[in-house]
């Protein structure tokens, strides 16, 4: 790989739209928190659409510092180990993008480090989303708003990601007036050793040995847990609420409704969604289809005849939003129903991100 | 176990009203399919009530005939192993009440001959459920309707029962408008080698092995599968017709409209159903509360400060519907949410039916 030296581009401090000057061409890229499941995702994806970069950074915890990861390889990164830094306050100097996934507390810590240093930050957690002045930023259905930001640019939560590519082409034409979504979460949402969890509790079961619980609230092995981060006051939970609240911000539509229903379920790294949809004006089962598929990185998988629709377990480590089951909702007016999935640590969160470093690249973004 | 002898009580044949007669205090019931994961489950159901009767006899495939199955016993029928007999058309003389899951086909084929024998057929399979003259009796919901039959009451499908149990108490309150559902069904619903598929696939997953796939259309270990049942012509399963279908006519009320996606998950043998309800008068989450836990049968499991929730891993064997993630549904007027979980094989079929015998005894069907 290449030396991490300073680039020639220095930034000036303090200048508040230095974040906002254009990319360079072929950019210094850091991935923050590179050891975990989406840090891994992180490294796989830049190499998979072998993304324009003169450098790739790694940095971690001090903990993980000095050990090496390795990566693939790009067009201008050859394939090898590359060493974990620490992630601190004068590490981001000369690092044009900050791809971040290590935690909401990492992020705010650092977030002043990237200002100074003119690093732009992609931020997987929660932290910025809600900020007024910081996009939340799915490539495919609000691009524009990506070159808006002043430093920060925030990926949204998996569950709303996946959600938002299938039904941005839809609100296009009818409008949404109402979503109505329940989840099948997998365990990839709760990190590296979340998935593992689920192995161990599950050869535990098959053999009748004692269960250890700990990335999870309960048991996930053989069941379905009906909770995902934190509750909030009125009985919802906060990855109910982020599917509420980012959807209006990434649709751009304060008067789009939605109810979630966020459920965890024993399958690995791919999110199903059963979407229940009230538009606006009607919508044809058939027009809705074609809008699908000619949706950008969305590919239907809805042929019922021959037993096919997405299905999370046979879905990993692939790109696109799967859209199937797609049909009338003739409870309601103007209503359809769909089932969704996509692989969670890939569109749901590493993808997603680095979509949007090649957005502001003026890379396609095309999957 | 008792001789299964005719009993004194001979039955006109061919005398319509004759299953409409007073049955017997201590009635000899029959159990058809009885090799079936529902029929060992009428087994377990008629001991752990204390159903009063006379006799327990089985029935199966000549397959299965002259092989025995054990009865942990009852008041009046001592513990000990059955033989099982052949289901033919003259098995029911002497029976008085049949409990059949051995399949539609099997029900519509024995239909004649326990209309004959004056037998009241309580079937489990979806042969007879929306015919006018069979009763559809949820004991909790619609206990009136039992009393009507003219030879056969038909126990609904495993999903629907347990979302009427909980949304009765609150229809009585508030009039439901329409109902938008998720299931998340366990493998039981598919009998018994389907649960042993899950296991069987698990296990073979974790070690790396080749996966069998028969009892679904597709892998179940670590997946979820958007198709239960057959597909109709406009896109839904016959699953889901069954959940829109059912609920209008065990409530009595076709003004209900319902949406249902039914999704198969990797749990073995509680459903789990993420319900959102809009009603016709408001009701606050507080009423529905104070509703619910008056409601027979019905337990509210809905403490989030201590993560209390009902999870289908953890109620295997259990009888209530349970009831959690109680809150407001902000999206539309007078909107609540609930999840809803119940033992797909005990409430979701054996106990229906045998709560359905109980109820025609004049017994208490309180579990």
């Amino acid at each position: 790989m290449q030396a991490h030296h300073s680039t020639s581009e220095q930034h000036n401090v303090k200048q508040p739209s230095a974040a906002r000057k254009p990319l360079p061409a072929f950019p210094s890229i850091a991935v923050v928190g590179a050891t975990g499941a989406v840090g891994h995702e992180f490294l796989e994806v830049l190499s998979d659409l072998d993304v324009p970069m003169r450098e790739l950074r790694l940095f971690a915890s001090e903990r993980s510092a000095g050990k090496t990861m390795h990566f693939k390889g790009a067009s201008q990164v050859p394939a090898g180990d590359i060493v974990i830094e620490a992630a601190s306050d004068d590490a981001f100097a000369g690092v044009d993008i900050a791809l971040f996934s290590a935690g909401a507390s990492v992020s705010k810590a650092l977030r002043a480090a990237c200002k100074r240093s003119g690093t732009l930050m992609i931020d997987n957690s929660s932290a910025f989303r809600m900020e007024p002045d910081v996009p939340l930023v799915v490539p495919e259905v609000n691009p524009q708003d990506a070159f808006s930001h002043t430093g920060v640019i925030a990926n949204p939560n998996c569950s709303t990601i996946q959600m938002v590519v299938a039904l941005a082409p839809l609100h296009k034409r009818a409008g949404i007036e109402r979503i109505v979504v329940s989840t099948y979460q997998a365990a990839s949402g709760a990190g590296a050793p979340a998935m593992d969890e689920l192995y161990q509790q599950t050869r535990a079961y098959l053999n009748h040995e004692e269960l250890h619980v700990q990335a999870f609230q309960h048991q996930i092995a053989f069941n379905c847990i009906p909770h995902i981060d934190v509750f909030l006051p009125d009985g919802s939970t906060k990855e109910e609420w982020k599917m509420v609240q980012e959807t209006k911000k990434i649709m751009g539509d304060q008067s789009i409704r939605v109810a979630a229903t966020c459920v965890r379920v024993p399958v690995l790294r791919c999110h199903g969604e059963a979407v229940s949809v009230q538009f606006k004006r009607p919508l044809s089962v058939e027009d809705a289809r074609v809008a699908l598929q000619a949706a950008p990185n969305v590919q239907l998988m809805d042929d019922p005849a021959h037993n096919t629709y997405p299905m999370p377990g046979l879905l990993a480590g692939t790109n696109k939003t799967y859209v199937g089951r797609l049909r009338a909702d003739a409870s309601v007016e103007h209503g359809l129903q769909m089932w969704v999935v996509a692989d969670q640590i890939r569109k749901g969160a590493a993808l997603n991100a680095v979509q949007i470093a090649l957005l502001l690249m003026g890379k396609p973004i095309t999957v």
